[in-house]
């Protein structure tokens, strides 16, 4: 069984993946293996995952067969296990609980050479209403306080198997960047009442030059203290502190956003690798006013190293203002480019 | 001028180096060079580097010229400047500053295929001679709040010079992640009148498997909730707030236990690449009781990916008490290997 383990001093929680233990023989771990198809993620290969939790069939069919567009199964190897209660412990000063919550893998499209950037618009929805339904069906576990939804593109970003798809993680403790986002979040409400998402963009639109679309109830943007160059935010511009509000019709509008940012980064920045990932309200927390639902984008260009694991401060050689620009598709001089 | 600006929901700040701002066609960047030596930081090319700002020469010797055991220089191409005035300045809902502070380099050695865990031990202390008397120094400018020292080890640790070295950067603000120590060692003191750091080395010497090495004043060990596998922490076993309060007597021995967990890790993960942290108490903050310096040294065996990035959770495969038993050089058995 995997372990949450906290560290005393921070707060901070990590999951020891006890059952994926490796001996020090067994790094650096061998490179992800290329394959020309078909993968166990593949149209046909249904019988080598687990069994699907949620599909989307606009044509009909059985489930685990072909026929779907995307596709929601459990991870084989999860780092959190769905099964056994949490029995948190204590010894001394430490704390532990069992590693439960569900780590599950949202397939995103059939063919093995799809890339996320170049799906149909109505394709790229699904995607995202598969996100949705995943988020509202576990929520209804009262073990679990929180689902993460991330993408990780590429090797560098961590990506072990190339057929596109994006994973969700289930944890039964809110994780601490959240935490931290609800806490600025909450003082900022108290001080100023207003929602300091909703503030930003309220700022954006009057200028600073950071705003990379807005329209049809979403913005992308890149933030004016991005930690990592061309880190670009797309949030909605009216409040929502929870992803699985949206409405089933704002999804082909976001679909239609995320699909041109990444177009624009995968064109002027040669097919980067990069992490997606979607800050939503916890589960048990409902229609926040001091939290506001956002995706974060950040492209895999520098290396993080001990400057930046040692204070948390980055170094970041491109000014927002500049990615900005650049994911507008205008040239240096603001021009097209 | 590098500018730092801050993230207004969670009070992170982050480093704008705009004086190095990149074009998205300069990404990826360029492998670092390898070169056989001799490079800018070989003895004999002192004129290649800004002049020294301290050095150790036990037989004597000009400054700048041949004859050095450590050696420390300005960074060439630094993340933030010493010149200027910090003028800070808000925005509506931002805040920015001068990017004012040091970046300097500590040659550790002369020669060129030196390794750090092979100096000998006599040598490794006078590295960490120049860690304390530049700590010393730079506390004397009254516009910085902190001084981080980092080693980047290997490629994938963020090292772009293969000529051993450290870095140290000084910053006007206190990093967000030693903020965070601070504020979970000060509630820790209020709550239980003692310092955090000095009740987990009392714990883990009564027992749990993760000391590596104990003994002349300091403990190394691996931490309950690591971020990372084979993640090791270093600090002295009594109380001590400031890196710079260690007494000269202090850093023999201090060299050794580094210099013995360096080897350890070289020898069983086959010289991984990896980065050392120092965090000591803020500049302005003498005697505290309620932080305790202490080096971290995180290998790099895995990838950082969106769940990471998105919620601060790591996921770490090696318990700390199978890592400590490999780094005490015990096999799996617990006898030796």
């Amino acid at each position: 069984m995997p372990e949450l383990r906290r560290d005393p001093v921070v707060g901070r929680w990590v999951i020891i993946a006890t059952e994926r233990s490796r001996r020090p023989s067994d790094f650096p771990p061998a490179p992800p293996r290329r394959t020309e198809g078909p993968c166990v993620f593949c149209a046909g290969q249904e019988a080598s995952t687990p069994d699907e939790v949620w599909a989307s069939r606009p044509d009909g069919g059985a489930p685990n067969k072909p026929g779907w567009r995307v596709r929601v199964v459990p991870n084989k190897f999860p780092a959190l296990r769905i099964e056994g209660e949490l029995d948190p412990a204590g010894e001394g000063l430490y704390d532990r609980m069992n590693g439960v919550g569900a780590h599950e893998v949202v397939i995103e499209a059939p063919e093995h050479d799809a890339a996320l950037d170049r799906l149909p618009v109505e394709h790229m929805a699904e995607v995202f209403r598969a996100y949705r339904e995943r988020v509202l069906d576990l929520a209804k576990d009262p073990r679990l306080e929180y689902v993460l939804v991330f993408k990780n593109h590429g090797e560098a970003a961590g990506a072990s198997l190339e057929h596109t798809h994006s994973q969700l993680i289930a944890t039964p403790i809110v994780p601490i960047m959240v935490q931290e986002e609800l806490a600025g979040g909450l003082q900022h409400l108290k001080i100023r009442k207003r929602c300091i998402w909703c503030d930003i963009v309220r700022q954006e639109r009057q200028g600073g030059g950071r705003i990379i679309a807005d329209g049809e109830g979403f913005v992308a943007l890149c933030p004016f203290a991005p930690r990592f160059p061309f880190e670009t935010w797309i949030l909605p511009a009216g409040h929502r502190s929870g992803y699985e509000e949206t409405s089933p019709e704002d999804l082909l509008p976001l679909g239609r956003l995320v699909s041109r940012v990444l177009g624009r980064m995968a064109r002027s920045l040669a097919d980067p690798p990069f992490n997606l990932m979607l800050h939503t309200a916890p589960l048990r927390a409902k229609n926040l006013d001091h939290f506001h639902w956002h995706l974060e984008i950040i492209p895999k260009l520098t290396r993080v190293a001990g400057f930046e694991w040692g204070t948390g401060f980055f170094i970041n050689p491109v000014p927002p203002e500049d990615a900005a620009r650049h994911l507008r598709g205008e040239g240096p001089s603001g021009g097209p480019k």
